[in-house]
């Protein structure tokens, strides 16, 4: 067993993309877009991801979960780092702890994936929580073993996992603009019943104090948010579509990027402009819808993007801080 | 665009098997015993299976899939058939129907993935579709696409797609000896609260009355059982475990296949004993579990398993009957 980096005070943020796309992935299942059709056929260019999904380990041994994607499966199977060791024993796992930004299917879903009595601890604001507990499919993570611990708001937390062992991690999660999850939408309500805790930003820190941002969904940038992300290190940011309206120019769906809680890439209002004069030094576009032109490695918007200084996240990405 | 086999009265039940492991697939996410090593490098003896599932069609071109595993997106992505033809329109997918056997999550969470607003009907008994309405994040599935109808037991359903348009197939359910979902067990009822129409096996049969049977979950033979499958072209039955106490033997579980509502395939109560004298002409063993040594190609039971005639289900396996 590898002597984990920790225990000599060299504490290292472990970064591993799981997933890259939005809900649905890429290609989305029932897509027969060109660029889908690229996918499927193997093209180089537009290799296929996974729904969105980071793990971050301070001792490269256990891994915390941001958001649980359905394609979680296919994600252990593809990852050697989430997959158990040669000493482990029969029934093992790397992953000690899940944490969810916002009750989406594509970030809780893959929860149903981490049953078989594994101890497990599920980090969530109280309104996603309490989604889990009215939704008795998720009683398959057997309670004796899979801790639900709330995550409020503006406050720093040791995570830990199922056994209350510390992880070497602290993340504080706050509110950031968004959209309750499609399938909780309350039609007579204002916003669709959206309420502060639905969309979550997280920063994530090691013991030394280093850190990133990981906020796959995000409506808009306020000054508060602006403030927070200046001059940090690494922001994995909401990178669902390029333009506003391009799920209706498609002819592929109804609703813009802001009726589904997110802001565009590009534009005025958009996240390439509104992280111009941050300063973060390492910009990641992640929960990419099958529709942006992004996922297409020689398009325009992708070298626009890059110019910009941004990346592209792709699935099995590893990076360390 | 071929043309459908149906037209020329020349009907054909085409079956796909889509997964042939049961809940947690193979090897499962926190296995860490021989097989599983052995599976995840890449031993050809051992391939990776997906969850249980089948996809059966009259014509060729459209699609109804019995259960909806959770490795269903997956399950899309490697198998042609289930991916939108290249005439079809930008949104389009040659799945038109999903019929549920119960209620385990290993059935019905593929279903998450089957989001999008795309037509679609889901059938099941009311006991099963009871559990979706209960549970929101079957809402997902927008109810202007996608239809919920009750699969009533002992009666032959014509199944047809999300616009009610006739797909060519025809099922009759029925009740077998089982156990109300893991997630759904209520401790404090006898037999933790099951009920008829739990557990389901369907015959499936073409429009020239051509059928063959799909049974995921067994608890045992009944007589009822035996006389239904006597001569049957074809059964899909319960793979689940080679021993009953295999998981405790192992060391990697507490609950025998009584306890989890599985008969298992050996021994004088098993399934190879129970179908040695109903001559069935073709025997396919699905939903094996990780420990069952059934996985691993050059096993004494695998080779037991094929002296007595059966075959053990292949992710990807195609039959024309």
């Amino acid at each position: 067993m590898a002597v984990p980096s920790i225990f000599f005070g060299i504490s290292v943020l472990h970064i591993l993309v799981l997933g890259a796309a939005a809900g649905g992935g890429f290609p989305q299942w029932n897509s027969n877009d060109a660029v889908a059709r690229r996918a499927r056929a193997g093209d180089a260019g537009t290799p296929l991801r996974t729904q969105s999904s980071i793990a971050v380990s301070a001792d490269g041994e256990r891994w915390v979960l941001f958001n649980a994607s359905p394609d979680l499966r296919q994600q252990i199977n593809q990852r050697r780092q989430l997959q158990p060791g040669a000493d482990a024993p029969l029934r093992a796992s790397p992953i000690a702890a899940v944490v969810l930004t916002n009750a989406d299917v594509d970030h809780v879903a893959g929860l149903l994936n981490l049953r078989e009595s594994q101890a497990l601890a599920i980090y969530g604001h109280d309104r996603v929580l309490d989604v889990l507990a009215r939704n008795s499919i998720f009683n398959v993570l057997n309670p004796d073993y899979v801790a639900r611990r709330p995550m409020p708001v503006d406050t720093v937390l040791a995570l830990k996992d199922g056994h209350d062992q510390s992880l070497g991690l602290r993340v504080r999660a706050f509110p950031v603009p968004g959209k309750v999850a499609l399938w909780l939408e309350d039609k007579n309500a204002p916003d669709f019943g959206t309420a502060e805790g639905d969309t979550l930003g997280v920063e994530i820190f090691d013991e030394k104090g280093a850190s990133f941002f990981y906020i796959p969904a995000c409506a808009r940038m306020t000054p508060e948010l602006a403030d927070r992300l200046r001059g940090a290190a690494l922001v994995f940011f909401d990178g669902t579509l390029w333009h506003d309206d391009e799920m209706i120019q498609a002819g592929v769906g109804t609703k813009t990027g802001r009726r589904m809680g997110h802001m565009s890439c590009s534009g005025e209002d958009g996240s390439i402009a509104a992280f111009s004069k941050l300063g973060v030094r390492r910009k990641i576009f992640i929960h990419i819808n099958n529709t942006n032109p992004l996922f297409v490695a020689n398009s325009p918007e992708r070298a626009e993007a890059e110019a910009a200084g941004w990346q592209v996240a792709d699935d099995g990405m590893e990076i360390s801080l």
